[in-house]
């Protein structure tokens, strides 16, 4: 059973140093189940008032800043630094799985002698060792900066895929679920082999079911006369810009457009508002996992851009990059 | 069918007047259907850029400052205004619907003489109308002030039945819904007629059922070790210094207790929190609305009391009195 491990600690050491009053603990969802004993812990130890944030988090996109305006010091599980944000320090959460068991299933798939190698922050400290493996085994591995959104060559997130972007043949994703490597795939046309050291399975992943589906929801959204534009105010989401030339876009095509602001962005919470289609330009990952429950078609802004007929039908993830915000056209 | 008139004329006569060139809406769940239509129209006819709340909206209680903060004037339409929040404009949604035929058939069930009549924001301005047709049938009305949460006379809240506490035999509440009658019954110990102006409906309101339930919720936490203590970070809805006041006294009976600072409170929301029982200090609706859906009893924070053996078991609704912050004990 792969567990994750907290620096509960390095924590309370920081806590102690600073003289922290008050202490603020965000957790993304998979960890809240943690967030009891450790804000007890560190109570019993600093005598620091502890609150937890209890709003949702699937990133280091996603700190709660106004819990951290009401604490002394907050700490952020589960995720590398993601920009500055005055107290937030950024905990990460490894994973002690051992990589080599899944990576050698994989093995049998990696076709080509020059392999770069992606994971995720939890596995990061890891590609040392899957490294050594590999190159025991012959292979040639490499792996990419990843830009100013990650911390760790090699690192993806949902919304990046930029250390998928080297000169190599194929790719191995060390990591669990399929976002990340289809992710991948999709950016770098590139095969893509992903091991996932929790379940010890490994594989190809294949695109056509998704791109088939990205299609579907063009298609659907082909007629609509109006768009709903989402913009998130999450700190490390919001591209407000790349919303307002949307809707310029939009408008020069003679349909309706509107910006809908909002924090987290579900199916449900758009449910209420009658527009033919939507675009989202919070997390990439939103349009994609709830692809199937959104009552209108919800498309990524490089999708819209298709719709309109100002950009060729490709799918590819969107991803947002800090750089540039706005819209790069090909 | 009923219909609530949104005053779009005066919306675009202020941006007008103050010159805004950036504009908020937010609308509660039930409106958001006209937030496109509107959008449109104040975008044709001021030029301002029109930015459109996404996030859940229940209440008066319930301002997006975040949008508000990005646009020179906001909007916030169905609910009468709590507080002043700078640029936030309240918007009220009145029903257009006549109460008087469900008045009429509430008669049989008003045995009194001394009716105190109660209503939500919707109906405020035909009070008048139920008044005369009810004094002409020989009763005598009464309203109450309703204290600093509401506006207008009569005027009750899913947090604040203020305004039946007034020298009457009997309530009569004007609107739909049960919430509101039921806990008029219950912070008053009276008799409540409903009469409903929508669905032309009217009975008494039986209280029998929801202090079951309540009781229920409150004897399946009477093991609880442990007590998740639920803060809404909401303008309306903030009440921290109640959250520590009940953390102490948890942590005086010898269990553990934690404070989870939140936006929107939900089942979904809570559900990896690894709580014994939970305490909700934001909006009292949703402890009792969404009770079947926690996956832990969630309290009022009276009904904790009651779990601590701190107050006599007797079921009311938790409300917010904005003057006093805290608990009041019996």
């Amino acid at each position: 059973m792969d567990t994750f491990e907290l620096d509960i600690d390095s924590v309370i050491e920081i806590v102690k140093r600073r003289g922290a009053r008050s202490v603020g603990l965000q957790f993304p969802e998979g960890l809240k189940r943690r967030a009891k004993v450790v804000a007890g812990s560190i109570e019993k130890t600093t005598g620091a008032a502890v609150f937890i944030s209890g709003n949702p988090c699937f990133g280091a996109c996603d700190v709660d800043l106004q819990l951290g305006n009401m604490v002394d010091i907050m700490f952020h599980f589960g995720h590398s630094g993601m920009g500055e944000h005055g107290n937030v320090i950024f905990m990460e959460a490894r994973s002690d799985a051992d990589p080599v068991p899944a990576v050698e299933k994989a093995l049998e798939f990696l076709d080509a002698h020059r392999i770069g190698i992606i994971t995720t922050v939890q596995h990061a400290h890891k590609l040392d060792t899957v490294r050594s493996f590999l190159e025991d085994k012959g292979k040639v591995c490499v792996t990419g900066s990843g830009g100013p959104r990650v911390k760790y060559p090699g690192q993806v997130l949902g919304c990046s895929f930029e250390a998928a972007r080297i000169d190599c043949d194929e790719l191995l994703y060390i990591g669990s679920g399929l976002f990340h490597p289809l992710g991948a795939a999709l950016a770098t046309g590139k095969k893509v082999v992903a091991a996932d050291p929790l379940t010890l399975r490994a594989g190809v992943v294949g695109t056509d079911k998704l791109v088939k589906q990205r299609s579907a929801v063009i298609a659907r959204a082909m007629d609509a006369k109006s768009i709903g534009i989402v913009v998130s105010t999450k700190a490390g989401q919001q591209r407000m810009a790349l919303a307002e030339e949307l809707k310029r876009m939009v408008g020069k095509h003679n349909k309706e457009a509107a910006i809908i602001v909002m924090d987290l962005v579900t199916p449900e919470q758009l449910l209420n508002f009658k527009f033919d289609a939507f675009v989202n330009t919070a997390c990439p990952r939103i349009a994609i996992d709830d692809a199937g429950r959104f009552h209108a078609p919800m498309l990524s802004p490089k999708e819209l851009e298709i719709v309109l007929g100002e950009r060729e039908w490709n799918i590819t993830f969107d991803e947002i990059a800090d750089t540039v915000e706005g819209i790069d056209k090909k």
